[in-house]
């Protein structure tokens, strides 16, 4: 049985969940909070960074959620997230390092901060010049978000892929903290619509992170 | 023929041009600023990075180091750089993924923001403790490489592969900055002399960024 390790508001522990999800495989989840830098995990990674997937049995440590997706996708038949001709692959590779990286950066990652981080272990204000500057970078995203579905039925093109659950894993946590004003994206708002109503989702939309809470809006199917 | 978008410090565009040596395959370099922010750079790449590799004739669009050479890997048979079991292939792509990111933001973007923007772009001094940083922060990576060397003959196990070029990518470009000190980690030094000398390696050590010289040993076989 694979352990993953991951936290709840982890957008690349999301990720990696909804692809073992799509894929049927079963699962056991091990908490772990990465800034705590505790040895044991450092030790399986030297990075210190969540989702680190692992078969104690084998024994096997996958390190890092790319690798992890490309090891599911190389070993796993059911429900190919990166298929199609190796022109297709590389676009919905791209779209999945954009928002994996990109959209990280620019928006998940700030609001993790503000919002998540200097609540439970600084003990400090979120700065509202940061929270604004990630809000203005989301909307961004989402207006690049709009375009491609304006030629796709999908991010990467007319089948669901891994680039779709890439973007739903960093909208999700982003839409928990606050940082997601969906105003004038109906395309977007109607294709995370469809990715919310997956049954992939449905265990992570359920859960909570301590203390922080999401806005009403944020697990329901219509918003 | 295939248009490579980069420029000589790219360490991300090295990467990939180990890749396209050790493969055989032909190329045109075209240099891009992403700093410029050049209009028709970004339509074919909106995140603004370099490097992206482009047939103009077929025509596709390529864009993000590792998303080019996922691809490269699956269209051409010569020199497999990824290859091995599903948990082989895992442990390349951790490193690569490692190099790419922890050992790029902690090492070679500040050095690049440093002692090059700042230089070329924003005509500012170099912060001093930024680069003490990233210089201490290379250290680490070194003594990590070293004890890696220590159980295996290559970074990722008894083969060569993306793993030693994407590392070699990071650090050749720190190396040309003056942000490496060799002292102390002969594994490293012994690895990174045995890359040095494949041919892959020659044409991109041999290149210059104007303005900015590197240090005497940067090209020399014995440093």
């Amino acid at each position: 049985m694979w352990q993953l390790y991951q936290f709840p508001l982890c957008p690349f522990s999301r990720k990696v969940r909804f692809l073992l999800g799509e894929k049927g495989i079963g699962y056991e989840l091990i908490r772990e909070s990465p800034w705590l830098k505790r040895d044991e995990f450092v030790d399986m990674n030297p990075a210190g960074q969540t989702p680190v997937m692992v078969d104690s049995s084998a024994p096997v440590i996958l390190v890092d959620s790319q690798v992890i997706c490309e090891f599911l996708e190389e070993t796993v038949d059911r429900m190919p997230l990166i298929s199609g001709t190796a022109v297709h692959r590389a676009e919905i590779r791209r779209l999945v390092s954009l928002f994996d990286n990109k959209l990280y950066f620019e928006v998940t990652a700030p609001l993790m901060n503000e919002r998540m981080l200097k609540r439970l272990v600084h003990r400090q204000a979120p700065d509202a010049a940061i929270l604004r500057g990630a809000m203005k970078n989301a909307n961004s995203h989402l207006d690049y978000i709009d375009w491609l579905l304006d030629h796709r039925r999908w991010l990467a093109g007319p089948v669901l892929s891994l680039a779709d659950f890439a973007a739903a894993a960093q909208i999700s946590v982003s839409d928990y903290l606050g940082g997601v004003d969906w105003r004038g994206h109906e395309n977007s708002r109607e294709w995370y619509a469809a990715m919310k109503s997956r049954p992939s989702f449905q265990p992570i939309l359920a859960e909570r992170m301590e203390v922080i809470l999401p806005p009403d809006h944020y697990d329901q199917p219509d918003f």
